[in-house]
């Protein structure tokens, strides 16, 4: 069976997920995402012309201002001219199919698509439909995968910690609904961390995630212990009034991430949030703020992750 | 009387309709827009900056996210600054007159307007009132015209038929409510279309279309005997479900074109259709996606002929 | 005290308010708004490429399309790549709070923010907040200020009038609501207009605005006696329904801006206003429209002040 994210020469062609996806592009994107930091005196991101003359389409069927404007700003430090089409409010609401939409944009002259969609799998139908010049990126389909969110966390744990086979990872939070735990989860994997961990209630694992090959805790403070790495999860609000969760007040309790708890990681770890944070609901204010939290970092380094995916996309033969 | 869309010297100044363009404007429009286009490899659409430096405002009073961005697409090849304003959202709801909305956004250093507006004569009106170095280009005004798509299928038809003079056309569809076929029906009796064919049910008509110098059919197989030409009409939803059309099947029975309605043209004929298409309503899937279609390339031409105009007005006298 | 809009150089840092802006500074920004204005022809904006390389973020929490545009063209003459986030529609909708919104803009690379609020202050707190080499422009917030607007009263006055120290202003209208009121007061006092003066109903005039420097009228006729400029402000609509105001009807007949009224004023008076005019409301449709209205020159000189802001802030030193 082919691989969804290469072309026929195996070069890399679309970022669909981080499930699939060969250990060494991954090394290939977190080395070239550092070429486009200047660390010299504050974190900043370099403009880099690669992209001079293509169009970049950013097509959210969902609507997402945080995760659109990275995606622009990236495009825009990398010189291309970026479209934005909020399709909610457009043709998919005029009775066209998808596809359609999809072939009406190629034939605009888009050199990449990014995606978002509510339907999981929505990034590799499409990608599987465009004609072999045009590259699609996956930013956020249903609880499937957001693979860019995975690599900046990747290319983050990296900066810290240098090294991904002596880590001790945790996520904690709900697992079941978050397509960024999936995307992690594979990336920290195929990086060779040896020891992946889930915190969650039960209610919000999905079923056989032991087979991710990773460790399931329900009790966060055996969870966090000794661990180097402490990824959160987002709590959506809409989970919190359903029946599986009590309250966020409960939540918080059990699972929210609190100094106390964080003294159970190891003293150097790193804090880390996708954002944006529900403070006291995940994460209590005094590690959102505190000195291990590494979570604005996180954002700037998403704007060298995906300057990197879309140049390394561009650069690759049809 | 003056022509409005020519200044004092009889220049190109304003792209307002087909109506009343001269043929000549019509043919320079073509011909430039077949220079912005590729053929070396796969079609394509080249960077050509001869708007560096002029703003071009796509006024939308009327939300159309795809003729938007072909419209900001054209602009940006064309090295244009580009700002989109959605005005239904802005100051006409502060009770602003829209001639003061005009007025404001000339002040802000516009060189060229691209209207959409569902009042039918919205762009004329501006056109009349704006100073004279600044253009305007009608993107759709209520039923009454829709010029750059218009003129994007003159481009396809010649791209695929070389010639008008000896061709069949045949439009099919809502003509009554649809700018579109206004637009279309005016381009092609300019460019000396000899045969111009119109089918519609009745209730789909407007009154005196025969005037207009087209051939009307109640009987599609009797409208697409021998045409080169198809031009189908996009159905809006909300007319299906109206005291003029009894359903959408219903319509589909009679006037959607199937394959075997489609053998009764010429057999190198070419289907065409302004999107969003609606598939099972005005046309079936197999000639949408079949050999005959050109409905994905007339998308392209979109960019290359709205260019044309662009630049065009942009290198006309004040 | 520091002065928020200063760094701790005393330069020029953030742009809040006109009150406590130094009469230096205010100067300092017309003389360079001039430098843009190209007068050999008709009114022209040039293109100068200062902010190269730069972001400017258009953060509004306030949906404003005019003011939005305004600073986004300002922004492009300058050469800056221009983010807009409609924040409404986003993060603070999933709970974020607004000052974890505002560190996740600055980790994307913003160096200057345009934030619109509807709450006073907020502007100043975001200054307060960000990494000292981003720069905030505060473009409206709630009843409190609105800077930019006045700066570019300021411009149009020096522009026609030449001097500050000889005239005699008059603002007319609903000052009690008005945050342009409030900056347009403080610039004048600032640069040393002898002669402000305000004149309203008693129920659109904040308690103690006598503190401001300024005289109180409620007639009109006395208010506009031998006056060099006429500043009218904008009534809000939700204002005409409430206790405060009998009728729109009402309110034109006690303050509206006719040519007898008008007539009272110096022979050469300039009538201003910020926008979007109610005509027949605050003013007459003869008046906005006739010779003594610089109504649009106003929004010709928004462009050229906003870009003197934004160049002279990206050029001061952290």
């Amino acid at each position: 069976m082919n691989n969804p994210q290469l072309n026929k020469h195996g070069e890399f062609q679309h970022l669909l997920s981080t499930e699939g996806l060969p250990v060494s592009i991954i090394r290939d994107i977190l080395d070239r995402a550092a070429t486009f930091i200047d660390t010299s005196d504050r974190l900043q991101i370099k403009n880099v012309p690669l992209l001079q003359g293509k169009s970049v389409f950013n097509v959210f069927f969902e609507n997402s201002t945080r995760t659109r404007t990275t995606f622009e700003i990236a495009a825009k430090r990398l010189s291309a001219d970026v479209v934005n089409l909020n399709i909610g409010s457009s043709s998919t609401s005029k009775g066209e199919t998808l596809l359609d939409t999809v072939d009406n944009l190629c034939a605009m002259h888009a050199d990449m698509f990014i995606v978002r969609h509510s339907a999981s799998g929505a990034a590799h139908f499409i990608a599987k439909h465009v004609a072999p010049e045009v590259h699609v990126i996956n930013a956020g389909d249903g609880r499937h995968a957001h693979p860019t969110q995975a690599l900046l966390d990747m290319f983050t744990i990296r900066y810290y910690k240098k090294e991904f086979h002596n880590l001790s990872v945790v996520l904690v939070g709900d697992v079941l609904h978050s397509r960024v735990a999936r995307s992690q989860i594979h990336a920290l994997t195929t990086l060779g961390v040896p020891d992946v961990r889930v915190v969650a209630p039960k209610t919000l694992l999905p079923k056989h995630v032991d087979k991710l090959g990773v460790r399931v805790y329900q009790d966060m403070e055996q969870g966090l212990k000794d661990v180097d790495v402490v990824m959160m999860l987002r709590l959506q609000n809409e989970r919190m009034q359903g029946a599986l969760l009590p309250s966020a007040q409960e939540f918080f309790k059990h699972y929210g991430l609190t100094r106390d708890r964080l003294a159970l990681a190891k003293k150097d770890a790193i804090v880390m949030h996708p954002g944006p944070m529900n403070r006291g609901v995940e994460i209590d204010s005094s590690v959102a703020d505190g000195s291990q939290a590494v979570i604005l970092p996180q954002v700037t380094f998403g704007i060298a992750v995906r300057m990197a995916v879309m140049s390394m996309l561009a650069g690759s033969k049809a």
